[in-house]
């Protein structure tokens, strides 16, 4: 199984220069030379480094002076929960300092009195908020589609069906939660057409619908549908500020205003109104400035280049049904992965994991593959797989 | 899915006469006649009316003075608390008003700060306790071996692996329950040897065994194990004081001193801690004189019954692999099931459920069926079936 | 600080006989002689011992026959639940094991999700239930009048102004629960025209109000005040039915239908949903038919009682203002207190706590001072005074 | 009642100068003057602008590169736990998102099972954690000393005598919480004999003592205590991270291994695990430098200053008895206050807030005093009120 944690940890190349990308540049001792930004084969989005992080900052802070939040009221914040409301479609927003609460808050309150909700079995909610709903948001996650990236309707009225027929007393059925795009299952998104159709019987129920959108952006790029488009099927929407949108932590949840209302209060008496957070807020704003056609750009780039590369016979890059932005790339036998990275990274700013024993590397593209053209790319792989020969 | 409840209601007898015998009995007007017991193919035990109860009360009363308690202190209750320590080998022993807090609590205090607690996905307390463990006691409880009576070593060992490993952040293992026997499985057992194999394995591992044990003399009544050698596989034992014991409710909770000690607060904190309860377990304390034998020997006497009932072209009685008290009875479609009963229950005083249109009824034993020979019965059975052609 | 349990510690007779009163009697080996009932200056009501207790259900379930429940469902319990709704004019109620869960469950779902509840300091909800509000049902308790039997409108508005405008973060003004009469206050009521007050100003706010009446009968018996007109005040009512029912545990709570429709879920995730309680529902709506007149009786007969026991120059009987059934009862120094009540409990079937080195005994009537006339009462003392000079 | 957010919102300077200084100052449109670092009679501590924050961490970034932590593990957040470790002299130190969430599950996990936790009346954890602890965390609060700065010893032990006698249940004594210096009570620090003597029963019975020590270094510098000694008398130790720290927001609670070793599940469950933290974290570190020679000079030097500024007929500045970095400030009826603010501020950078009608200021000062000599201030001072008269 897969998580970021894990990938940071067992990437070949070490977790330094991954992110911190300028300063490893820079300590090639060329300061004279111009920077040249990193391509990433590696995370969803920017991982700045603490100095490009602050320089980022100042920047946007020149452009237009960034004000101060209090508690997550007013300044930068302000002005990014409207943001988010535009997006989204929904009346109110608010902003978390974790999408752990995000999420549990969102199915919590939905829920109302019922206990049990509806998730993926694969869910970052069901696998990797250490019980949180169980033991502290007063839930019962019930997982559905065991190891798949979504269920469908069928699955869900049936498991509906049984959890109010097979029980002797009745706990009430609460909120369906899904994750789009899927980050256990390689990031594979939901299909619209199953969306809609859940979306379509919960609102018949009266079951509240929540969207753990933390990477929603990359289910749009890929898929096409807009997130304003993915928004409308759901109550709540969770967005992530530091998967893509360069902020160091932090959380958007959209929603219906009596249920965001309520928030407030639930985020401050789980210790999470944090003081000051309009720094987050400000990189994410900035962020989000054309940020969709940049996710259609790369996406669109990144299918013609994975095509180009494809043709080179050391290479064969395959893509995941339903997927997003993780492809699997298997190099040949004769390659010296270790040293095929070192060169594209050395030589040409291309982060590119070193691979398994068996040659896969898993792949992930983001906006980074914006700074190169296809055609630099495929021409720096050429080089250095000539370079890199077992 | 069966429940006790869905089995009274579903029942082709009314419930008054399953459930007050003796008065159904004094309504046909006889009452200079000796009254006879009924003998009952439902339930697990007795389910006196109130005028029996009173009467069996008061026969215990006379027999040795009931002492009350106070709010489950002192008393017949002490009484009953000592009685059910020696039975199980435990230290100590506590009453609750019902096997759900028992459980829960037990589980609870278990696991202590850990929130993953282990059951059958058939359990009662995964199915039946509607969701309290998630929404009350702030544990997750993972199902395992789905729609199974059991689950084995290795499928707690994988699942155990796959949560400890496979989560980005650890929320500890806490209890396993094991209910044996499983009603949801028609009362099947837990074999003996698997229960020795996870208990040497959660000793090793510093994982706490619970036995949802609440009807555990039926287990031992058909395994031929005693409740005191199960019992000492485990840490804490619930035994249910209503299933067979004669009570009108309650529950005991058997275990090491400093687990059942933390139990008075938590019974007081949700609720459960009742004035008064001497006439439940008085009548506990009655039932469970000479339980084992008369368990042992209705268990024996029933396999010897079917033997005889199966010689009878109209009836075909099958076990159930692995089970308890019931047995599956098919009757001939040249039967007319209702005229069976009530034949039966009018003439010899044995209640017999009504079939399902497919003939097919779920006999349930208990120690009513030592108030007649198999003799009796069989010719009971030939007489009524020589009368019910359709 | 006094309560029922070190009351009866303390006690200068033995538990025993005070609460075996019949069985104490015939160990006196006069079996042939006709009973008579004790006169109990003690309790609020029979404390039955189980020989009484299964007499007296034998005789209600003789004049009509007592029809069991299911899980609280159905049987005289439904019947005693209908009884209570007329009584307290509420639309709905629900039979919970005990007190405690009445109480946390009614002013839990009365604030919703509002924190603070004020309730009085000297309340068996705020002293006397080992904080399960805070600890279980997520309430905080904000105290009022501390030491005193109630607080005023006054003051509960100002506290509420307090927590609405002192505090940082708002976290919302849930109900206003009161105990009436007080037990910690020696049984003193809250005046009918404070109520009124108060319950006018949170119906304007919208705040909902619960009232503890576990002893309510004895407010109403001093006060003149039927239960009827106290429950008017209130949203919901919670009952005891072992203080002076005969039970031998259990509570009602009435309320609206919206709130008690909640109730049985609740009380079922906190492991209260017994199996069987017709016992103590039989118990109590026998002990309610006429219970209102029997209780203003006892409270008229024992006025003019005190009156003439307090011509007697050995007995000085002070009453406690605003107090129900408790009063303070001084022996003359030349009284030696244990003789006199041996002698009114062997002779006269009197039942005298012995008083402390003071003199002084806590004197509580009850109904079973109309098994006696107040001749009757003073000429017993007379001649027991009369035989215990020290 | 006092506290920041009304402060800020009351203050008849706006917030924005008072935040946001050296942008203030840079709109005089006098860009090429050399900056002048703000004097502020407000606040704790540095209340950076976003341009003045960047630039400080972007100044300590190149000073020494700041290392990124992964979820509060790592980089500058573990060099700053490993710091406080060394300041207080605890085991082990852990970064969590708020003050709130350090008190909260410092006082949890302490007390245990237990229920009760007593804490001052007028401490931020009974007063503005909106009832985080008794519902969310299932603490009971007993707050002391209403009103008052601190509760002695002898307030403390008979809270704990009343608790542990009064009630009917026992539900065990908690951890004692101390918050040193109290805002509520404009600073006023604890004594250390009461601390000393409150550490040394608590040992003596196994009662756990945290320290909310949010601004604790205001306290040593007013005390002469070192945070050292007084962390050597408790437990638990929190400290914020923002009010004179210069970070965004943040917190660090220290304790023993076992204690601390349990939060991060905790912190995860509860929402509170932030992607990353190096921002505060180097901020903190940075400010943490010499802090105590800096705030024992500021103190002296406000001595000092007030001395002087006693001696203008405008001017009359009072202590507060145990006080720490709040003065009473008393206006004549002469000076224009809004004028005086005026002019101190765009003569001499210093912040002033404008005096209610009756002529009051709360004066607080902080380490910004240091960037003007007495002298330099006094001077100042005479000026500004020379041009306010009304």
């Amino acid at each position: 199984m897969f998580n970021r944690r894990d990938f940071l940890r067992i990437s070949g190349l070490s977790v330094a220069p991954a992110l911190s990308p300028l300063r490893g540049f820079s300590t090639e001792g060329k300061s004279e030379a111009p920077k040249k930004e990193g391509l990433y084969f590696m995370g969803d989005g920017p991982m700045y480094s603490p100095e490009e992080f602050l320089e980022k900052l100042q920047q946007i802070n020149k452009d237009k002076p960034v004000v101060k939040d209090f508690y997550g009221k007013g300044g930068s914040v302000e002005q990014l929960l409207k943001k988010f409301c535009e997006i989204t479609g929904k009346e109110s927003a608010i902003y978390m300092p974790t999408g752990t609460l995000a999420n549990q808050l969102a199915i919590a309150v939905l829920s109302g009195e019922n206990t049990k909700a509806f998730v993926q079995e694969t869910s970052h909610v069901y696998r990797d908020e250490a019980d949180s709903a169980q033991s502290v948001f007063n839930k019962r996650l019930i997982p559905l589609a065991a190891g798949k990236a979504y269920f469908t309707l069928e699955e869900l009225q049936k498991s509906i069906e049984e959890h109010t027929q097979g029980e002797a007393f009745k706990s009430g059925i609460g909120a369906i939660s899904i994750e789009n795009p899927v980050r256990r299952n390689d990031g594979q998104f939901v299909p619209l057409a199953e969306i809609k159709k859940i979306s379509a019987f919960c609102r018949a129920k009266g079951y509240k619908l929540h969207l753990d959108g933390a990477r929603i952006y990359l289910a749009s790029a890929f898929s096409g549908i807009s997130v304003s488009e993915y928004a409308s099927f759901f109550d709540t929407v969770y967005i992530s500020l530091y998967k893509y949108l360069g902020a160091s932590g932090g959380a958007v949840l959209c929603g219906p205003k009596d249920v965001i209302d309520k928030m407030e209060h639930l985020v401050k008496v789980h210790g999470g109104v944090v003081f000051s957070n309009w720094a987050n807020a400000a990189m994410a704003l900035h962020h989000l400035t054309g940020i969709e056609d940049r996710f259609k750009n790369f996406a669109a780039q990144s299918e013609q280049l994975f095509k180009k590369l494809n043709e080179l016979p050391e290479i064969k890059i395959t893509g995941i049904e339903g997927g997003t932005n993780i492809s699997i790339l298997k190099l040949a036998a004769t390659v010296n992965s270790k040293k095929l990275s070192e060169i594209l990274w050395q030589k040409y700013s291309i982060a590119l994991p070193v691979a398994k024993p068996d040659g896969i590397v898993k792949l992930m593209v983001n906006d980074s593959l914006l700074t190169q053209s296809s055609e630099q790319i495929v021409a720096a792989f050429k080089d250095a797989l000539g370079l890199s020969k077992v």
